[in-house]
């Protein structure tokens, strides 16, 4: 049996999220139904990890086996040709038998895309959190310094969240401002389940001074979810990309 | 009698276009039952022109005359708050009577978006035209240099052109590339029916090498539609500003 590791995008609007539940639309489900077209047998596709009804992705990993011989430089193709418009393969490669899109993950970046002026936009409904306040950059930037490095996040997610351990490395958090755009972008070496939505949610309220930046030293100690920010809504969150080893990326 | 201008953005994909035309749904008729909820009168709203079936806009114009005495600063708000949510009044402003958002406008900008990769973008899969092979950016430019100016574009207008004169000046035509995004500003004193996508058409067989960028001054010379590029799909279109005298831009 091959092991092939798919790179995709999608626009997670008209999905229940990306994991099978049922007869819901899911993106996990939608790949199976057009990867077993291809490869003319049922088919598991292993996500790096769920993403949320609404949650996007410009680089998602999954991998499944298949004992079909299709040219690996012809898969993409031939998966795009079966999915919906909303959903495309970016890239189809084999890789070593031991490669697991989750367990193999060794990092991950997401982007959380807010809308910061009066009026609601048409053309980024379902891309951006909109809010009016107005936002003080600086201040976002100056709390979000705080999350970076290996910390507890259990103030920072969800109760829905299984793992064991709640300590995770962002290595890499940063606010901008572009217009009325600001984007954030967070890398970490994992992420716990709505781990970005809440620190969006956190920084919002550094940024409309409901809060001050060094706040979210004592609300990452605290441990305590009721003290960090609302969970940002799902469509401003895009995952952008899913890190492998090199020798197991395929 | 007060006459107000209107800046508007949409999201052309669900619509038959700007202009009212039956039961179809519209952009004008949408903006048309939204702001007679508001005013509490039928109204007529004129644009600064049409905008074909998918095209979108940044910054469409339009106005219209109301006997309402809702202040102008919460008409914006009291419009959109009826509004479904892929069109938004961006500005809503007091305008001088004889302000007409067709007639009036001196100037507009779109910009056309091209994507240039392999694998088609779900995520932009409304907002850009696909492309998968390779545009030489250089030749576009070189192509576009022979449209800025005043000419007839007798050669990139559609049949369904109404327009007495074909004379039109372009004021800027910019092509650049970011990543696998190739995009096209261009702003001129007026556009002839479909002459940014034919213009786009065009500078696409530029890039392909299907014509010399040198071609474009002898397909304009030749008035002939039949000899400039294809009509280039309206999903990658979006109109994002119309220009007006200071004095009667309200």
């Amino acid at each position: 049996m091959r092991n092939v590791k798919l790179t995709i995008e999608y626009d997670g609007t008209s999905y229940q999220g990306w994991q099978v539940q049922g007869e819901s639309p899911t993106v996990q489900k939608a790949l199976e139904e057009a990867i077993r077209r291809v490869v003319q047998h049922p088919v598991r596709v292993i996500g790096s990890g769920r993403t949320d009804t609404g949650v996007h992705a410009l680089g998602q990993a999954a991998s499944f086996f298949t004992s079909s011989q299709i040219p690996e430089k012809d898969l993409a193709h031939a998966i795009n040709a079966c999915l919906p418009r909303d959903i495309a393969v970016l890239s189809a490669q084999d890789a070593p038998p031991d490669f697991h899109a989750r367990y193999s993950a060794t990092g991950k970046t997401y982007r959380y895309t807010i809308l910061n002026r009066d009026i609601r936009s048409p053309l980024l409904r379902n891309y951006a959190w909109h809010l009016r306040s107005a936002l003080e950059v600086d201040k976002m930037i100056a709390a979000s310094k705080h999350l970076i490095g290996e910390h507890d996040f259990q103030a920072f997610r969800s109760k829905a969240s299984d793992e064991m351990s709640s300590v995770r490395t962002i290595t890499r958090l940063d606010v901008a401002r572009r217009d009325s755009l600001i984007e954030i972008h967070v890398s970490a070496n994992g992420f716990l389940y709505n781990m970005v939505r809440a620190i969006a949610g956190t920084l919002v309220q550094a940024g409309t001074g409901r809060i001050q930046p060094e706040d979210v030293k004592r609300i990452l100690d605290s441990r305590n979810r009721s003290l960090a920010g609302p969970t940002a809504p799902a469509r401003g969150l895009c995952l952008l990309a899913v890190e492998y080893p090199t020798r197991s990326s395929g």
